[in-house]
């Protein structure tokens, strides 16, 4: 690579040697942290130089008139705009009068390290002022899995060689000023000053602010409480205003003395109760969280990874990148996900702004595939709050002259907010996407409770629409026209395959549960005439075939396109949506992301052997990945095809996308759906997992550039862990009754008792497909040692 | 009807016998008065009670940003608004203290009168105050078709039955407070306020404002003289402010005494030139028409359109209300054109901000196919305005990848201003309908220094586009695939019969005349190769039909879309696209307005007759005519095919959709394709014009209700009148060499010496086609006498 990373390879840390002021905002994405319900972007604790300060609450936005010239029926009025909140990072520092900054002075040493088993974000730095004054500095910084809405930071100052006069400025900070946002021009002014002040106080050594959202009215509270450790002489002052509250020591450090900070930040919001209800959470949650002080919420911290890792730890031996990339991406998904409960999982999940905060369909596909299998209470939840929002989708369904439930392309709080309706309500896969997170977490669980009651209400009001939406044509097969699947370079198709077979299972599934639950399907008005439709649709589903070229095609009609002129697109012209208009991309074979593809991943039943050799090598010479969300499907159809290089190729553009890659954008965000796609990759890649009907089949394959893959999951209660090496494969029954899974076809029961080996599976080797010129993936033939 | 009309149908005036307060936006955009460049609505006088005020300059815009949730390389950053610019309509008038207003007092008498020979719109009232002075009142007004930035009003005050203290208020107001605009909610308050004040000045008699546009930085500038007649002993006072400039009259009139003021108007606009040029341009303006004075402005006026009404006035016998309707739709069709010289003519032309003002294909297919033929001048200086904007077509071309140039969907100054490209950007038959009105201009008039120039520039420009839109299948045939044609309930299909047919006539056409033009193809880099290429694809191009039903589909597999359930769909859920959303309407066959059943007319030769009569059927099934381009096509192919009766109720439906039809709406302007629809129906459908190859044909044909229809025509310099009777046809050359034509496919001479009388056609009567349930059209088969 021609700029050095950013980041060291080690199996459990991120560690950022020297500040790279040029990728800051890419840098506080990685360096964010979550627990699902508030997240804080990694940016330096004085504040500036930063790239996009942010501090978000799940859940919390603000509203934005959308503009049409061309004002139709259906379309939103407004969007939801995640909006940066009340921050409580800031601790200025000022050495003998001169402010810490990092473009000023000199810097002898500048280190920050994302433990990811402590859970914790760690900065320390020697700084020299422009006076020639030293300082040492050190800071941590939690955001509390156990607290729900607390965070902390510990920052410790010390003089190095000579007495310096210190003033340390902690604050909280209301519409803190926000860089230009190129991706959004037009909300810039909106979004720069979002909260309106209701009430602003400080009392000894705790601040705290009141907002409220301009539009949307949500009520936002913060605290901050401070234990100040140092000196004798020292002396503290607070103060306060509408957008602003601090608190500022000013101290003498003597030669090696310290002063030490401890700030533990508590937040609330609500959008029903009034404001004196919140000014009490925020005091109940910072007043809890001081109680259990730095070294208890630290602890704390380190309990709830720990058993996070014990049940979802992967590891990888012979590639020291992969190690260090699926652990970040477990880490990420736990920050993502733990504490949302009952709020939207958005896309870039708390550590951006990107997709103005909205959650799509990679939280159901990508994000809770991986959390049903590592922590499946966390897909209930997840399902949960689309099972909250579900009276809006069944009001959006009938906004659309539809029955049922529609559920938005994107949104915060479940009402659509996409302005781009071919691409956003058109993409009604998206229901089937939420129906198979449902079935895949039932089959999973064996939880009977939410089958009959949310996840009988999600697939009934989803099959529902299916059935509303498709026809019967005179061929006399069950159609669905004119809607848009997962690849974006196409809209408003015919039989797309993906969204035809998702929605088959969608609709046989809700007919099986209403079989199975006959009263609570009364319940629902679902009788015997209905469910038979739902089965007549399923079975009869079209499934376009071009017999002539002996492919699926994407949607009808899709292979007699005419082809990309791929040749002549210079490689500077990718991502090809930034260079050339829908009105092309649309009426040509070219593929923004697997979507045929994906269908042979997430149907791989539909399909036989060689039909998915026949469709990947098609699909490989018209796909050019202009999304994070496609190689990751790529890597597991190609491991199942035995192109184990091509796969590993593409787990690992997946796996360093956020970490390593130059080429892909994490200023706004991470990119969450890959980093699932990390674990899907390698589980259901290389592992060749596959739940089928609640049955879990493995087809383990590993290319020989990996020594060996362990993962864990979990599964109808039990807790498996399986260990590939390119020869074989060990399953071991770490807890639990006995289970039968297949491998390669053959039923296997495990038991605690022992381990079963197997030879890993030698699939027949096809010529690996070529890609088009220039979107040929990285091949890691020679991964670091 | 249960409300009662609005006008009286007289054959030569639109008379409004009483004030309609609850349609007032609605009658200023008939009473609106244009030349083309300038347009004023027709508002009451004193300014208040009015539905939305308006005075328009042709192109004089302001820029307002589109707003995106989800930005796409190519959106427009911004679009064009018409903007109300500075309006000297006002004349306020207080009678003993009391401002006249309809609302107060009585109203003994009100009549409005637009005078379609004289070109004046006459207001009478008597009006009795609350204090029960009474006072008549008689104002005329006009916007010179002689003098292109001018208007005038006189305004005469007469004391009825005792004297009266009367003070007379005329101004000149920048920035005129709006109605609120449920239209376009979010752009209301930009359009508030569009003007920044550069100068006001007052002198004498003479009022002047000088502004400037905000955003887009035009400067425009207004005056009025005023001539004051009246009493001896009457005050003039002048006072002016950034805003508004007036000059107040304050006279004592005796029982029966008069006061009269002459305003003359004056306006002009720049984007380029200083601010003082526009200043005296202003002057030069007002003073030339005040120099000109009432009776001469009123002079010119009738001899300008004496001379118009002799070449095209149409003749109806035995339909009241129609003849009134050509005549309005030829008098708006006239002031909508006259005077545009290089601005583009808006689809609401100047009556309204429909449409923000912008241009669409309707100038192009409706209302230039009229103009051609009876002002084939206008013609040629609407496409030069069309060839001064290629340049932007050209870039907007290269911006979408292709090459040639592409037209935009909706503009006012050339540059692309569709928010919503499904139904803008990818609705790229405004090209071939360009190309197709050079063509017709061209071949009706014969004039070769255009074909040789701007002419071939456009053909060649447009047919690049298509050779490099299209590709040729596998089948050989060159298809278009992606792209939506005229019909807004479907979008970005393949192979739209319509705009393949008329893109083969712009492929063929382009070739055949840089044959014939060797030296000016070579200009533009037109080589044999590539007209050979336009000519290979035009020959091959794709028309999709369905053999099973034995019609051409909309386009490909537009027949096999589940139809539209119309049964289900209540008479209160249309217009569907205010009730359903695209996703729906796309997906199913229902069609908003003609579009197969445009190419029948307008690619008439493409179709044999059985084809059209049965296409025309199962279209008949399927169109619901939410948009008023529609009926007009409709009308024209139900003649061809001798569905004479159902013409004659779609030709009724567009003639009188401003000035009978409730359910349309008026008031953000006149709907001038169907006005230009009116004539095309009456010509094209019962006089059965088609121009094939720059031939006449003709095949009239009259349905009993009409006992005689006249109209007249130019055509390669000639004038024509054509009279049919449901029994016979009259073709009389009035002006120019003999001249060969066609009726009924018989070659017949006309020479000036006599008229030839023909038999009407008899077309065999096929069973009249079925509409959707709710949507047959009102037949007119008893017409008031």
């Amino acid at each position: 690579m021609t700029v050095p990373d950013a980041y060291t390879a080690e199996p459990w840390t991120v560690r950022e040697p020297r500040p790279r002021l040029d990728i800051l905002a890419d840098s506080e994405s990685v360096f964010a942290l979550s627990n699902g319900c508030l997240g804080i972007r990694g940016t330096f604790d004085e504040g500036d130089p930063n790239g996009m300060p942010g501090t978000y609450l799940a859940g919390l936005y603000e509203l934005r008139t959308m503009v049409y010239t061309e004002t139709a029926y259906g379309q939103p009025e407004a969007t939801q705009t995640l909006v940066n909140t009340i921050d409580g990072t800031l601790l200025r520092l000022t050495v003998d009068g001169q402010p810490l900054d990092l473009r000023a002075g000199e810097l002898p040493h500048h280190e920050r390290v994302l433990d990811l088993r402590a859970g914790t974000l760690t900065r320390t730095l020697r700084w020299c002022s422009p006076a020639g004054r030293h300082v040492d500095v050190r800071s941590e910084r939690l955001v509390s899995f156990v607290h729900r809405g607390a965070a902390a930071i510990r920052y410790t100052v010390r003089a190095v060689d000579e007495p310096l006069e210190i003033v340390l400025t902690s604050g909280l900070v209301a519409n803190r000023q926000q860089p230009h946002l190129p991706t959004h021009p037009s909300s810039a002014d909106l979004l720069q000053h979002p909260l309106d002040p209701l009430e602003h106080h400080v009392d000894r050594r705790r601040l705290t602010l009141l907002h409220r959202m301009h539009r949307s009215g949500f009520v936002v509270g913060a605290a901050a409480e401070h234990l100040v450790d140092g000196p004798d002489e020292l002396e503290v002052h607070v103060d306060s205003n509408d957008d602003w509250a601090r608190l500022t020591v000013t101290a003498r450090l003597e030669h090696s003395q310290e002063l030490t900070v401890v700030k533990v930040l508590g937040y609330a919001w609500s959008g029903e109760r009034s404001v004196g209800a919140v000014r009490d959470e925020v005091s109940a949650t910072v007043t809890a969280a001081q109680h259990t002080g730095w070294a208890g919420l630290v602890d704390a911290q380190r309990r709830y990874l720990d058993a996070f890792w014990a049940d979802a730890d992967v590891e990888i031996e012979g590639d020291d990148e992969l190690q260090q990339a699926v652990r970040f991406a477990l880490f990420h998904l736990l920050q993502a996900t733990a504490r949302a409960e009952g709020r939207a999982i958005a896309s870039k999940a708390l550590t951006g702004t990107g997709y103005e905060g909205h959650t799509l369909w990679d939280t159901d596909t990508f994000v809770l595939q991986v959390m049903t299998a590592l922590r499946p209470e966390i897909t209930r939840q997840a399902l949960g709050w689309r099972h909250a929002t579900l009276p809006k989708a069944l009001d959006r369904a009938r906004r659309l002259d539809l029955r049922g439930a529609t559920f938005p392309w994107r949104t915060i709080d479940g009402e659509e907010c996409s302005g781009y309706w071919p691409a956003g309500t058109a993409a009604v896969h998206v229901n089937a996407d939420i129906a198979d997170a449902v079935i895949r977490y039932v089959e999973a669980t064996g939880d009977d409770a939410f089958a009959r009651t949310a996840g009988l209400d999600l697939l009934v009001a989803t099959a529902r629409m299916w059935a509303s939406l498709g026809h019967r044509g005179s061929d006399g097969r069950f159609h669905i026209f004119g809607v848009t699947g997962p690849d974006e370079y196409s809209a408003l198709a015919d039989d797309n395959v993906y969204t035809n077979l998702m929605a088959r299972r969608n609709l046989l599934r809700a007919a099986r549960w209403s079989r199975a639950h006959p009263d609570d399907a009364a319940r629902l008005g679902v009788d015997a005439a209905e469910i038979d439709d739902w089965q007549a649709a399923g079975e009869t589903m079209a499934v376009p075939y071009d017999a002539e070229r002996g492919v699926h095609p994407q949607a009808a009609g899709f292979t007699d396109q005419p082809r990309w002129d791929f040749a002549g697109t210079a490689p500077d012209s990718y991502p090809l949506h930034s260079h050339f208009p829908y009105l092309q991309l649309y009426r040509k074979q070219v593929v923004k992301q697997a979507d045929l593809v994906l269908a042979l991943h997430l149907c791989c039943e539909g399909f036989t052997a060689e039909e998915k050799a026949r469709d990947f090598a098609y699909y490989e010479g018209v796909t050019v990945r202009d999304s994070s969300l496609s190689a990751p499907c790529q890597a597991v159809v190609a491991a199942e095809l035995g192109h184990l290089e091509l796969a590993l190729a593409y787990l690992a553009e997946s796996a360093l996308a956020d970490l390593r890659d130059g080429e892909r954008d994490s200023s706004d965000g991470l990119h969450v759906a890959a980093l699932a796609g990390t674990w899907i990759g390698l589980v259901a890649g290389f592992g060749g997992l596959r739940q089928v009907d609640g049955e879990l089949h493995f087809r383990p394959a590993l290319p020989e550039t990996l020594r060996r893959l362990t993962f864990r999951l979990r599964h109808l209660g039990r807790a498996l862990r399986v260990s590939v090496t390119p020869e074989e494969v060990e399953y071991a029954l770490v807890d639990g009754e006995p289970l039968t899974i297949r491998h390669d076809g053959e039923e296997i029961e495990l038991t605690a008792d022992e381990a079963v080996t197997r030879p890993a599976v030698r699939t027949t080797h096809h010529d690996a497909p070529a890609q088009p010129a220039h979107r040929e993936p990285r091949r890691r033939s020679a991964p670091p040692a």
